[in-house]
């Protein structure tokens, strides 16, 4: 008899070699139906394992992960199934879970249309219905290759799995069978609901100098109402999706001749970064900050010194030779600014009396990065960003790294993200010390400071091995987007190697020279993607303060249109950014047209506010607020820019 | 008998082979005494040339531009003159007259030391009271070689000349004898007053590959007292040096390891850029122009189209091969940004009722030009603009060309450079159609154009044959710098190419298809040049509403140190850019420094300052305004600022 713990605590005796299927049953036929997977001394397993030892036992479902994950894999091969039943020509490569889904690659002869999907949908259906058990088993590596005779991917995989010397496992349901380790669910009835999303151009193993494969999406749930409301979500990410509702909204544009990851900012969304840059340097004025503005490139001389041209030539537009910069002059974009402002700390000799010294800058970066990677506002090849670094001694070190974070806490509480980030403290990887400069004891210095002061501010983080700066570690502002794609938005780093590498130096009072620390740090991250980030939070209806467009005044027809274009004037005048929109169109349209372009107040003008002197104000929100006098009227919108209320 | 016209008009007649020195002693002694060279039938000649035929005759005194360089050239002989009698060894180069003076090129054994220059210019003085007369005549190739055989790069000029088929001509006086085309004074004694200003380093030829020679520059005047009134503006001219009271005050710094021609701006210089920039936008704004965003690199297929890549490719950074641009990616900073603002315009279809459409931005631009031609602010490889193109139909050129043209002004007026510019009609040059795009039908239909507009608006310019922009004729508001060095600061363009070239169109009245007209221009210029000028107007005493730190509170002893705090915080409230001194100094040092350092206002706190309720104010101009009252000074500043008065 084994010994069975379950994960309550309690334990349970079973004869040797029974399933984990029939214990669970023995449990509960409610878990049973509801089992996906199981954890059977901390490994992730079929129902199907039976066991032969002393084991800890935990039945895992669709609630858990790992219970998702077999669950979703499972809906992969039904889909696999479905595509060969109706496409039979098609080659498999790799249809693994993901998060929110899975998905299925296939070399097809024709890239999938929706009405395909429609059809394979239908089929996956059928499969299900069938409810066909599934089958574990392994073959030496000559059998499988005649069973895979017709699959070339599956055998590439085969050939690279026996390499390694690892065993090579299928799983079958009826007529179907995939290369794969599993774990799966027992069969393809227990997927209860399921939709194909999408169908994209994938290239094998991601590889562009592959073949281009066509990957369908798709994703699964245990209850159809998850399902739904997982759509609906879908549905609502799509319409916020940056990348399609900024340039809906003619806030930015891409240009083909100019090239990917290079976005271009029209005029609404120039007045959204521009707005949010002058309150960045302002608030940053006031703590403090000193405003310097320096070159978007150098000579490689520099770029040696900070250790870029090591650690980072990759990601560089370089002009000229890299490989001869030792003779002549090779110029490069710069990837950060530290360099660049440290030369603003070498500008004169710096005493400790100096210290802190907090040099901020609106800077604008480069990256060399793959055509492939570029997306909207998020991934690009130039960005600005709301970059400092502050020069201190090491007994200002938690107080300026406090203030740091701070001054980035209260940015995302003034743009309303704050509730949405968490914190990841990102070390180096002593694994791979190559990508990295510094000793393994100064990264222990650093990285033990940078604990103690996260500690002592009670900031609750993750761990991140290998995401550290190549000179220090991090605390990174995790944010995700609208796709649940999680992104960096602001960092602060700690750095007490590079003053050395650029001879920063400052006298002590004791009248000897030291090097101070850096804190690296960004207040609101790149305006770019914090962009980004706010068309997905609002749906586009920025706060009035940073509206591109605050109010849109409408007469109600020609005949208002004098003292609507004066209203206007008036409001301009006032520093409010209004248009007035004159054309000889129905007032319904010209308010649905503004609705949809977000502006967040409309006044409508007709002969009797005009008579009575006030004003018909629509908010893009509550709709139809009643009049109201001019002078309640401007008071209410003062203030609402004035304090930055969030919609 | 030769009939000689004089300059007003009247003739004399004199016998053939007669000099030009006797007839210009004939009409009178003190004409003589002041006459430097003369013009006959156009051309300038030495007072030795004798008359052979009838000719129109005018006699050239200092006065004359060609009468100075005559006076100044004769002083570089004797400059050359008296190093070989110093330093017999030395090879002499070349030592043409310059604006402002003269130089000789030596190549000496040692750099001239500041003690050289004073012994060369007594030994000057010697040679001018021995009064040499100074000698002309011309040799065949050989005995001119024989005559120079010690002086290596004279052997070089005279082979090109000779190559040329030029005659060899000398001047000579006492034992010193140059290759000279002259024309020349008739002796040294003619020379009254000079100086020796300076010893730099100048390659021969102004080529780099070549020897480093040693460049002495002196400068020559008729009158004592013109040279002294010289000599002070030159220092005043040294000390209003951006390049050099821009470091002393902390405004900008270069380095080394970033290399030339990429200006690093300190808090200070970054602060006053940032308020221009503000200014700029918000005038803009306020004028009906829509802020743009646009990326700073292409891929070359955006400059093929603009023609950047026939016309401007040598000014460019490019990334990777410009040779390979027809086959891969080839990026490319931007140079200008109009062909990236036209995306904008491309973002949607435009009806003529869109026009005109003004997009400004606060553009960085790089041009990719030689380090020996890096200077300060004013050549730079990387600035900022305050650009814009408005797009328009031909009916609104006129007027959207005078709003721009206005807007220059306003410009210049707030900044008080208004006075100090001039305008210039940069025309194509129609001998060198290689330079530029379009037909001759196109260039006439724009130069056209444009004079009828500047014409109707009583602009008064000069014209620039060939300083057109390639792709159209441009107004340039043209700028002297503190040494009399001439720049453009702003110009104003008529483009009504390259609309066609980017397919930009709108839809007119009568449904057809049509390319709208281009203004490029600026507003206020490159930021960095403007920089430059504004500190060398005002000697770094910036306008009250530019200056980087306004006011400065200083206590007179500690006791007063917390009042002094707090005052400076509360000047910081109220919008001030305020500093308090707190340093434990006495206050005339303290008040010596903020005044060096051009701070507009120092309040001095003391104890009975502090009791009285009030401040005692000084400004960096009027010196002590006495006390006054919170309120009184605060309306003052405040004035000051809204108003942006000029000091």
């Amino acid at each position: 008899m084994l010994t069975i713990t379950l994960k309550g605590g309690d334990s349970i005796q079973v004869e040797k070699n029974t399933s984990v299927e029939s214990i669970c049953k023995d449990i509960s036929m409610g878990l049973f139906r509801a089992a996906c997977a199981a954890r059977v001394n901390g490994k992730v397993v079929d129902l199907r394992t039976t066991l032969t030892e002393d084991a800890s036992l935990e039945i895992l479902t669709f609630d858990d992960p790992d219970g998702k994950w077999a669950y979703r894999h499972t809906a992969s091969h039904i889909l696999a199934q479905a595509v060969l039943r109706l496409f039979p020509q098609t080659k498999l490569a790799i249809g693994p879970a993901i998060d929110n889904g899975f998905y299925y690659d296939f070399d097809a002869q024709e890239p999938f249309t929706a009405e395909d999907l429609e059809k394979i949908e239908a089929e996956m259906k059928k499969i299900i219905k069938e409810n066909l058990p599934l089958e574990a088993f392994e073959l030496p590596l000559d059998e499988a290759k005649k069973l895979m005779a017709d699959q070339p991917y599956k055998l590439e995989l085969m050939e690279e799995h026996a390499g390694k010397g690892e065993a090579i496992k299928f799983y079958k349901q009826g007529e179907f069978t995939d290369l794969c380790a599993g774990p799966h669910l027992m069969s393809t009835g227990c997927v209860k609901a399921y939709k194909l999303t999408s169908c994209t151009g994938a290239y094998w193993r991601g590889n562009e100098k592959n073949k281009m494969l066509q990957r369908i999406y798709g994703t699964a749930f245990s209850k159809k109402e998850e399902l739904t409301a997982y759509l609906e979500q879908l549905e609502e990410a799509k319409k916020r999706d940056h990348n399609k509702l900024g340039r809906e909204l003619e806030l930015f544009t891409t240009s083909e001749v100019i090239g990917q990851g290079l976005p271009i900012m029209l005029p609404k969304g120039a007045r959204v970064i521009q707005l949010l840059q002058r309150f960045v340097e302002d608030e940053e004025q006031k703590r403090g900050w000193q405003l310097t503005k320096t070159p978007f490139m150098a000579k490689s001389d520099l770029y040696k010194i900070s250790g870029h041209w090591d650690h980072y030539q990759d990601g560089m537009f370089i002009f000229g030779d890299p490989q001869k910069s030792d003779e002549e002059e090779v110029y490069a974009l710069r990837p950060m600014t530290c360099p660049f402002q440290y030369q603003a700390y070498l500008n004169r000799a710096r005493s400790y009396r100096d210290l802190p010294l907090r040099y901020n800058e609106t800077s604008t970066l480069f990256r060399n990065e793959a055509s492939g990677e570029m997306h909207g506002l998020i991934r690009v090849r130039q960005f600005t960003i709301s970059e400092g670094h502050l020069m201190c001694r090491p007994d200002q070190l938690e107080e300026e790294f406090k203030n740091c974070l701070e001054l980035a806490i209260f940015m995302l509480k003034t743009l309303g993200l704050y509730e949405d980030v968490t914190y990841r403290f990102s070390q180096w990887d002593p694994e791979d010390t190559e990508k990295y400069i510094g000793t393994k004891e100064q990264w222990d210095e650093a990285q033990g400071s940078m604990q103690r002061i996260l500690e002592h501010l009670q900031i609750p983080y993750s761990i991140g091995i290998g995401e550290a700066a190549f000179y220090g570690p991090k605390l990174d502002i995790q944010i995700k987007n609208v796709h649940g794609k999680e992104d960096t938005l602001i960092t602060i780093h700690i750095d007490q190697m590079l003053a050395k590498n650029f001879g920063m130096e400052y006298v002590d009072s004791d009248g000897s020279k030291k090097n101070p620390y850096i804190i690296h740090r960004t207040s609101i991250g790149c305006y770019e993607r914090t962009l980004a980030l706010l068309i997905e939070k609002y749906a586009g209806a920025f706060p009035l303060w940073l509206a591109p467009e605050q109010i849109r005044v409408m007469p109600i027809s020609e005949k208002q249109a004098d003292e609507a274009a004066a209203l206007a004037k008036k409001l301009f005048d006032h520093g409010i950014r209004c248009e007035a929109d004159l054309r000889n169109e129905k007032i319904g349209y010209k308010i649905r047209e503004a609705q949809m372009q977000k502006v967040p107040y409309m006044i409508i003008l007709g002969d009797k506010e005009i008579a009575d002197g006030v004003l018909a104000v629509r908010s893009r929100k509550e709709g139809d607020l009643g009049t109201m006098d001019y002078d309640t009227f401007f008071q209410k919108i003062d203030e609402e820019i004035a304090t930055k209320a969030l919609p």
